[in-house]
């Protein structure tokens, strides 16, 4: 395994390799690497001849109040794990690298940033789009691996990959999620034992709603309802969203068809949960 | 030469001689191909193995107001041209497959449309960056070749090319003029014998603003001013703007340093013109 910090040696390597007509499964990251992250590479290993891993927090989708930096940057760490699941490259630049002095060029999936996140999250999404698009641009890969869990970004770029043309397979991976049901992520290190315990009622108000929907509750209000009681039992629990929304626009529904994404965001103390199931009736 | 239609199999063909190392040299046009266009094909095609062009009038970068209905599509005569010169491909799509329904995904650089045509045609080089990194995504150009004459354009591409690290070379071939030295544009057609005859006025002020800062001048306002007398001795001409900015970030220069780009767009008639000049002092 290779750690690559150079923007132009990961392009002159992944170059190389896709002019072999090798296959470029790639895992972009903020670190912190968990079960969620390890399921993603091991799916890129499993389907790509070369495995690229990027580690960068990327400043720029981080709000002002948000946890830029306190965010958990465990690089040796992560950089054994990445070495154990067979990982071929680490691509890990600065930020100084990646938005030198003039930058100001942004990619911008319009509308579906206007529900779920991105309310909460001025300019997260665009952020988000801009460095994988800067990403896809220096490491080439045949395919890019996203997970389940941050499913407003898995939609987005999957629009932008479409609208852009740009030559690259998007995979989304299921969560991966604790015994007891808490979706893994990085911020969950933030959770005191008790925040921690209280979180499981994300995913059962989840499950509870895919319940109702599956036993023909058809009314996103009455679902959302009842989702919103079991979590504000919870004392520390602070709803930011509830949302059911269309699996491809993202957009609230009223009334629930086939498939629809239930998502939702909710604090606990300082640290921000999000989490989401998808229910095809 | 061989026209495609069919962006998967644009896609397709030039992955392949990616794959195999030949070089490709990209123009982007949008047709109605004059000896400036042909001047950028020529050099594509001594730089690079491969020469594509794209014709596309690409409708989201016209205003309401603007000439996208009635802007000239000579695609045989294009075509004829394209062959002469040795082009391999044209790509030229439809719009309806380079903007299906559904289509979000813009990529912007701001502020350097806030200057020269940018408040005069919202929106213009938004839709020029977004439709240029599809088209590069579609055609894995080498290098992409763009007319000085269109010099917001090329800077703010270069812009978003370093940017967006997008792995092309941007070269920016000088502005082909007709003898009495009106600078040629597709647009050209559309003026009236008299307007025609007019419109050397504006290579006319820009070689006596270059003679002035040649000479010593050094502040922009007085070069302006003296460039607006000049023009506006034309009874048809209506000066949209005159300005002198830097060559990089194309903001107003005040005090002209070393290197300047100064720069206009007049309509005569229904007709808009727009041409500069570099001056190196």
């Amino acid at each position: 395994m290779k750690i690559i910090r150079s923007i132009t040696e990961m392009q002159r390597t992944a170059g190389k390799f896709k002019r072999n007509g090798r296959t470029i499964g790639f895992v972009p990251t903020m670190g912190a690497l968990h079960e969620g992250h390890l399921s993603l590479i091991r799916r890129a290993n499993k389907e790509n001849e070369i495995t690229v891993t990027s580690i960068f927090v990327n400043p720029i989708q981080f709000g002002p109040a948000e946890d830029f930096r306190f965010y958990p940057r465990p690089f040796k760490q992560d950089a054994a794990l990445c070495r154990k699941e067979g990982v071929d490259f680490i691509f890990y630049p600065g930020p100084e690298q990646m938005y030198p002095p003039g930058f100001k060029t942004y990619v911008d999936v319009f509308e579906m940033g206007d529900f779920l996140c991105g309310p909460l999250r001025p300019g997260h999404f665009r952020a988000v789009t801009t460095v994988v698009s800067k990403l896809f641009n220096i490491v080439f890969p045949t395919a890019a691996y996203f997970g389940q869990k941050d499913a407003q970004q898995a939609v987005i770029i999957q629009r932008m990959v479409k609208d852009l043309n740009i030559p690259v397979k998007i995979k989304v991976i299921p969560t991966v999620r604790e015994k007891n049901g808490l979706a893994l992520s990085s911020r969950n290190i933030y959770l005191s034992a008790s925040e921690r315990k209280d979180s499981v009622v994300l995913s059962e108000a989840l499950k509870s709603a895919k319940k109702m929907i599956l036993s023909g509750r058809r009314n996103a209000d009455t679902i959302i309802k009842a989702m919103r009681k079991l979590i504000s039992a919870k004392k520390n629990a602070k709803i930011e969203y509830i949302s059911v929304v269309g699996l491809e626009d993202l957009k609230p529904l009223k009334k629930i068809q086939e498939k629809c994404l239930v998502a939702l965001a909710v604090r606990f103390g300082r640290t921000r949960l999000i989490d989401n199931i998808i229910v095809k009736s």
